[in-house]
C-alpha cells in the first residue's frame, strides 16, 4: 500500500553541531535499512530545500506511523502523509 | 531529470458528458504513451480526490512544460511542480 | 484500518431541484449500505455547514478510493482524506 | 453532544526530557480516566504526526473547555474544536 | 450553551432580483422570530461586508445546527460555528 | 459603537510561573474594570483555546486602541479587531 | 475617523459591456462626491490590478457601512476595512 | 526601475475559441513591442502552467500600471507586482 | 511615486527593556525626520496591533528600500510593500 | 535551464553580530562568484524585505540544489524554486 511522505526538516540553531551530525549519521542509517527492505520505495530531495518527497510501500496505516515515528529526527520534522492508490491510467 | 507532478482536475459541471468522457479517453492514450516512453516516470491517484502525483523524467524544464501543457485535459487542471534530485540517503 | 474523511458539500446553483433531490436519495442509500457493513463507521454532520466528518473503516487505501470515488454527490464534493491508527493512550 | 478535537502537540526542544515524560505520563492517565468515562469517547493518532483526533461526548461547551483546559500537555498544543450533530444519513 | 456564527453572503449574480428579494425578506422575518425567542441573541453586521457575526444561545449542537440549516439563505452562505463558554474573568 | 476583538494569548514558555501569574491577575483587574464601565461589553473563552472572543462599546477607533494596548497581556497576544455595526434585522 | 478600505473589484466576465460601464459610471460619480465633501479622504490605484486602497474618515462604523454598501460596485467587491487611529510618532 | 510580475491566466472556459484566439493573438503582438522597447525586460513561462513571470524595467509605478492593464488579456488575468531594486552583492 | 508601506513589529521577548527603548526611541526619531521631509506621507496605527500602515512618497524603488532597510526597528519587523499610483476616481 | 529563486533570509536574532557578519561576507563573494560565471544569472533585492528574486542558469536540477545547499546562508533561508522555461511570445 503507497503514500506520498513529504518531511521538512527544521534542526534548532542552537543543537551542537556533533550532536545534529550524529543525529544525522542515525537518521541515514535508518532510512537505508527502511530503503534496502523495500518499505521505503523512493526518497528524492526537494531542490533548494532541507525536504524530502518520499514513497512509503507498507501494509497498514500502523506499520507507517511506527516507521515514521522512529525516524531520528522526527522531533524536527514537519510531515505531511497523502494516501496514494492505483491510477486508473497507469500502465 | 526529476519532477514531481500534482494534477488537480476540475473539470466544469456544464461540460456536456459526452466530450468529457472523450477528453478522458484521449488523456489516458496521452499519459499511457508517455508512460511507455519512461519520461511519465510514475502515476499514483490521490485517495478520495480527482486528482494525481506523478514523477516525470526528462531532459529539461522546457520538455516537461511541453508534455504538460499537451494534457488534454490541461485547460481544467491545477498543476503544481516541484523539482527533485538525488537525496543524499538514497540507495 | 481507518480513515477520518471530511466532505465538503457544493451543488451547483443551477441544478434542478429534482435532479438534486435524486442524487441525494442515491447517496443517502449508498451511505446507509456502507454504514450496515461497518465499513464506514461513523458520520456526523458538521454544525452550521453543508459538510460531514466520517471515520471509515476498509482494508486498503485501494478500496477507500473505490467507496469514495463511488458517491453519488463525489463529482460535488471535496474531500479530504486522514490516515489513522491507533493512539499509545486509547483504552 | 459530540465534538470533533483535533490536538497538535509541540514540545518545546529545550524541556529536559524527564520533565516532558513526567507530562506525557500525567497526560495520558488523565486521558485513560477521561476515556474510562465515556467523555473521551474516541481517540486516534494521525499517521506521521504528533497530533491526535478525538470524538468528545459531554454535557456542554462548558464541560468541553473544562476537560480540555486540565490536560496536562494544553499549553504545548494547538487544539481545534468542530461541534457535531447527527447526520441525517446516519443509521 | 453560547456559540459564536459568522455567516457570509455570496448570492449568486445571475438570481432574479425578485427571488433574491422574497429570499431575504423571509430570511428577515426567520431571524427576527429567532430573536424574540432569545435564541438569536445577537446580530451584528461587518462594516464593509455582506456578513454577520451571531451569537446564538441554544440547548445543543443539534438544535443550533436545525435553526442555521432552515435559513433561507442557508444555501448561499459560508458559515462559520465557534463553540464559546463563560469567561473566567467575565463579571 | 461597537467591535468584535479576538484575542489570542501565547505567553512565552520560559517565563517564570510567578511572574506569569502576576500578569494575568493584573489582566483579570484591568479586563473587569472596563466590563464594569461597560467598554468591554461581552467577553466569551474560546473552547479549548486560550483565546477569547470579546465585544467592545466605545466612542471611537483611538479609544479602542488605547484599552487593547493598555493590556497587561498585550504583548504576548495576537489582536483581530473587526469593525461592527447594526444589522438590518436586529430586532 | 479613519479606516483603511481595500476594495478588489471583480465584475463578471459574463455582465454586458454597456451595464458594466454605467455602473462604472454611478461608482465615478458617487465616489468623487464622498471626495469633495472629505469623507473619502485618498483613493489610491494598486499596481497591476483592478483594485484600490482608500482611507476614509468618518463619524462612526455605522456611518462607513452606510457609505460602502452604498457603493454601485458593492456586489461585485471584496471589501476589507481595517480600523486605524494615530500613531505615536506621527507629526 | 524593476518589478517582478506574475501574470496568471484564467481565461473562462465559455469564451468562444476564436475570441480567446483573437485575443492571445493581440497579447502578443501587444507583448512583442512591449519586450522590443525594453521595458518589458524578461518573460519566462512557469513549468506546468499557464503563467508567466515578467520583470519589468519601467520609469515609474504609473507607467507600470498603464502597461499592465492595458493588456488585452488584463480581465482574465491574477496580477501580483513585485517591487524590485539592487542587490548589494550583485556585480 | 507612492507606496502603501505595512509594518508589523515583532520585538523578542527576552530583549532587555532598555535596549528596546533605546532602538524605539530612534526609531520615532528617524521617522519623524522622514516624515518633515515629505518622504514618509501618512502613518497610521493599526487598531489593537503593534503594527502601522504608512504611504511613502519616493523618488524611486531604490530610495523607499533604502529608507526602510535604515529603520532601526527593520531587523524585528515583517514589512509589506505594495506599489500604487492615481486613481482614475480621484479627484 | 533557467529557475526563479526567491530567498528569504532570517537570521537568528541571539547570532552574535561578528559571526553573522562573517556568514554575509562569505556569502556575498560565494554568491559573485556564481554571478561570474554565469549559473547565478540575475540577482535583485525585494524592496523593503530581506529576501532577493533570483535567476539561476544551470545545467540541472542536480546542480541547483548542490549550489543552493552550498550557500553559506542556506541553513538561514527559506528557499522557494520554480522551473521556468522560455515563453511562447519572447522575443
Amino acid at each position: 500500500m503507497l503514500y506520498m511522505v513529504e518531511m521538512d526538516v527544521n534542526i534548532p540553531h542552537d543543537m551542537p553541531e556533533e550532536v545534529a551530525n550524529e543525529i544525522k549519521k542515525t537518521e541515514k542509517a535508518y532510512s537505508q535499512e527502511l530503503q534496502r527492505s523495500g518499505k521505503w520505495a523512493y526518497i528524492w530531495r526537494v531542490v533548494g530545500e532541507y525536504k524530502n518527497v518520499s514513497i512509503f510501500d507498507v501494509e497498514s496505516n500502523e506499520e507507517l506511523h511506527t516507521l515514521l515515528s522512529g525516524l531520528p529526527l522526527f522531533p524536527y520534522m514537519d510531515i505531511k502523509v497523502t494516501a496514494l492508490c492505483r491510477h486508473p491510467s497507469a500502465i
